[in-house]
């Protein structure tokens, strides 16, 4: 058994393990390395991802596979939506969810980020994952905890993106249900949210108990997948909480002739994808069951 | 810039990179090493994916994701050809794909794997994989070469399963015009075949150029996508050649009755999850345009 692993030449970020599965990357540059008040952040620019954000050792987002997460988390509610106007943002540092929704016709969508380093990092040296969406004159960026905002009960949203870390750290109350009872008080009637919910590869019992939660809340509750390719396992998964839309119910060709009327063209989502996006292998809806 | 990967404890193994993405399952044990007269096998059992075959320092399959692979590879198109009788596997030493096409009502499927010490090693250390399907009456394996085995042209086949390692090594001629031209020889007037055609994120030359050689041999040319764990990226992908059969225009619940009809019990595999499957996000329709 004499058999080696191939050398790893030159500089790798190795994200932390789970459940014994690891994936890495190689890294062109260590853009950035600092302890912010909330969070351990680098930033490095890699081969396969290009530059990249890292917090707390686990890989965010990065120029080449942001697109697939950001038009996930963000066209297929504001499209599942039918007058998508008042939308607010929780977490989302980067930027790319805010940009998203401002593809949308909504009026001054709100970000509620508790890391300003973050987004002063990201604005520095990923600014094209943004794109200027931070110096929009319609967006309102808010620097503060978004479980504290929610609890303050703005009231009036549409749909709430809660574009968050994974439920370990900072995010973690962005994942239980008295954030989700908060986020339904502050929906309209017809409200609905959506929020990032884990690997169902290597976080299955994190999504099962997110989707537990959720139904505790709304009563149309939606998981759907889709692929990034820098998460552990590249398979990862949305959940849809919401009041009265249910997101699997509409007809692929509106989807198409929305995304057309409002000008949005997308490299990962589209009208097939949303509805593909929902059906669940068997294995993953055992998961959400 | 100080910050340091995590470090592996124990027994790693990790697949050769793609374009500076790595990955790597931890190892319970390495319980096979050898030089074929085709290939490098290694048989390991690694705490991610359970017990494992590697092939040229390639994961070829696994206990724990084998179910995603074999039932994406087989399902899809002995779902969409309407009596597939006459099946013929090309590689597949494992066994998984030949136990689900024993699934379906076919007559003595045919198995032509070149590497005799894989079926072997496969039937004495993953035999849940093939779960009996070598011992079957019904199946045949020839132990030779399916370049050849094709070229002599037996006909009369109504699908043909390639299920080979990748466009490197032994199965390079497997993704070939010529090769292709001996598949459609041996088809019937209504036959089709189905190859695993990499992964959409990392080979994505060698999913177009495939692609392309297939469309110089058939009317009709699907690619679909499915999660495989172990694989790189997590996504891949497999594509489909036909001469009348169109598997995006089946009827869903037609597919849901004949899995019922046949018995066919799945993790991964659903008449929603057929259709989802070919729904490509347009930046992967792109490659195979």
């Amino acid at each position: 058994m004499s058999s080696q692993p191939p050398s790893f030449e030159g500089d790798w970020y190795f994200e932390a393990e789970r459940d014994g599965f690891a994936h890495g990357v190689h890294l062109r540059e260590r853009i950035l390395e600092e302890q912010t008040p909330f969070q351990h952040m680098e930033i490095v620019d890699s081969e396969p991802l290009g530059r990249a954000l890292i917090l707390d050792r686990a890989l965010q987002t990065s120029l080449n596979d942001e697109f697939m997460y950001h038009e996930m988390i963000v066209h297929v509610p504001l499209v599942t939506h039918q007058h998508p106007d008042r939308v607010l943002v929780i977490g989302g540092g980067d930027g790319g969810t805010l940009r998203r929704v401002l593809q949308h016709p909504v009026k001054e969508p709100t970000q509620v980020e508790i890391d300003r380093a973050v987004v002063d990092a990201c604005k520095a040296h990923l600014p094209e994952i943004s794109d200027g969406a931070f110096d929009n004159p319609r967006a309102r960026l808010v620097i503060g905890d978004g479980v504290q905002f929610m609890r303050d009960n703005p009231g009036g949203f549409d749909v709430v993106i809660v574009d968050s870390t994974d439920p370990i750290g900072p995010a973690v109350q962005l994942f239980q249900e008295p954030f989700y009872r908060d986020v339904a008080r502050s929906l309209a009637d017809d409200g609905l949210m959506v929020a990032q919910s884990s690997s169902p590869l290597f976080m299955a019992d994190e999504l099962s108990d997110q989707v537990k939660q959720l139904r505790k809340v709304f009563p149309i509750v939606r998981t759907y997948l889709g692929i990034v390719t820098g998460y552990p396992g590249g398979l990862w998964s949305y959940t849809i909480g919401s009041k009265r839309y249910d997101p699997t119910v509409i007809d692929q060709a509106s989807i198409t002739s929305t995304l057309r009327d409002r000008g949005i063209s997308t490299r990962y989502y589209s009208g097939a994808v949303h509805h593909a996006a929902f059906a669940l292998p068997p294995f993953i809806a055992d998961l959400v069951a």
